[in-house]
């Protein structure tokens, strides 16, 4: 894969994702002595960045393809995308998800964006076998959240825009999961200027992608134990490969710093990210790379969070 | 006054102020069948429009009154916006405050704003009494939250910037409270096109605006009962009389109107905003005032709220 494969991407999504905006704060930058731009995937359709692989993966699907619809487990923010990106583009789309997902993730995919939802048991048997059989009986095409090139390279987009939106940057952060991310972020990064440096930050608690990079081989997660719930997952060859060769470190942060980063983003910037969305700013926050006078692109990649409670709190507050 | 104060402002303090930037949504449109532009000023300077009077009345002011400083009293976002107006530029600020102000708010104004607060007893009496006694001793300048002509002037300079952002509104909506906001939007909108309509939007539980446009005079809240706490206070003759001329129409919407809209802005466009800057929205949803296929400006007035218990929250479920 290469900075070209981006490019076809973007050219092909651009008409329907948003160009997420760039949004800066004066008092982040007075603090940590640099410029910071965060480019806002909160803001992306569905709130989240992953938008931009389903959608790429899904319409470059044949007429046959098409027809008989696509599949997924996820019961986070690429269920969402491919059950959006499916609704767009007229595909029948089904998600598997645990008995357990929270309803309002349920909701979201089923009522929002117009998936069907498929219901296992909470484990990662029951998960694979209630896909596969459903593939097995129909066809569907399997959408993979991030091992898959056209998954890849839609999400490398985000750094496309980022680097064509901000001149001159000097390194860029990116939160890593499974990896789809930060294989797109720096495929695209490295391909447009090979000085640039990329970062992956990852929460300690799931730090797979960091003990990968040090050993040489694939390492597995021994907890999922991160309120960033979107990086629980761990790493495939695919992604593993293309960052081994493009990220120049990653970076794992604590529980607490994803949290403070949270709540500066929240309080002082006024934004809706998720917790895992403000892994790449922690990283930044974390004093583990030199910052100091250097022009900074981080990568917020979502806001999907749960505000029930929030709002019922609130709701407990009024008098009619 | 007229828009003419409204530019000399803005020139005043462009350099210092943020240009907030216009959010717009795909849902709400689709929703509204209508074009919706927020103006996002939960993004000015310390999270609320109130930077932009504040701002512009200090700096109008002497060397001799800049020598001597200024006072206000307030718990909201104008003692923030006079803190922090303040200390740019270089001048002595007091705030008188309630013994009772939440400690988020004093943290907020005299850490992180570095002005002087002085507590009084929650009475509007005691409040008056405290700022009087220090005037008289110490000759500082009140700066009024609205009944004020410059700081009328700088709350109006963010819908210049909206009309300047957005070509060819038909609508625009402010929230209104003490009706300073309202009064500056309403001479700017007005000033540059007369056929634009200007709606002031007011919680029902405090609609003295509302009473008063009818009965044409000056009516008193009645209680002050509404999540929307920066808009529990009453019109001045100066602002009565600007929105009596240049205002079409003041709606008043529900707490869970005002709720409704403030979750819509979260969830879906990912923007913190306090329950008043949801107002115009509210407004907007209403459905009081036909607004299909019109092109409609939303003054989103602030982004302060306190997160405290929602981070709590959260902070409960780290696994460290």
């Amino acid at each position: 894969m290469s900075l070209r494969d981006i490019k076809e991407a973007h050219e092909r999504i651009s008409s329907v994702i948003n160009k997420t905006s760039i949004v800066t704060s004066h008092t982040l930058n007075e603090i940590t002595k640099s410029s910071i731009f965060l480019k806002c995937e909160n803001f992306q359709k569905m709130g989240a960045f992953k938008f931009r692989g389903a959608y790429n993966a899904i319409s470059l699907l044949s007429p046959e393809e098409r027809e008989r619809g696509v599949i997924t487990h996820s019961s986070g923010n690429h269920a969402q995308a491919v059950a959006l990106a499916a609704k767009l583009l007229g595909i029948k789309a089904l998600i598997v998800m645990p008995e357990t997902a929270p309803q309002v993730k349920v909701n979201a995919t089923r009522d929002t964006y117009g998936a069907e939802v498929i219901f296992c048991k909470p484990t990662i048997e029951s998960r694979s076998q209630t896909t596969l059989k459903l593939i097995e009986k129909n066809d569907y095409t399997f959408i993979h959240p991030y091992d898959n090139d056209d998954v890849i390279a839609g999400a490398g987009t985000a750094a496309y825009e980022l680097l064509n939106q901000v001149k001159g940057l000097d390194m860029v952060f990116a939160p890593v999961g499974g990896g789809g991310l930060l294989s797109g972020t720096s495929i695209t990064v490295k391909g447009i200027n090979s000085n640039i440096k990329v970062y992956g930050v990852e929460p300690k608690n799931v730090d797979d992608a960091f003990r990968s990079m040090k050993s040489g081989r694939i390492e597995i997660n021994k907890t999922i134990n991160s309120i960033a719930d979107g990086l629980l997952t761990n790493l495939s060859e695919r992604t593993f490969n293309i960052i081994q060769k493009n990220v120049d470190q990653i970076i794992t942060i604590s529980e607490q710093e994803i949290l403070s980063a949270m709540r500066f983003i929240w309080e002082r910037m006024k934004l809706v990210v998720e917790p895992s969305g403000a892994c790449s700013l922690a990283g930044v926050l974390s004093s583990q790379v030199p910052i100091e006078n250097k022009k900074i692109g981080v990568i917020i990649s979502g806001g999907n969070i749960d505000l029930n409670e929030f709002f019922n709190l609130i709701q407990e507050r009024i008098v009619n």
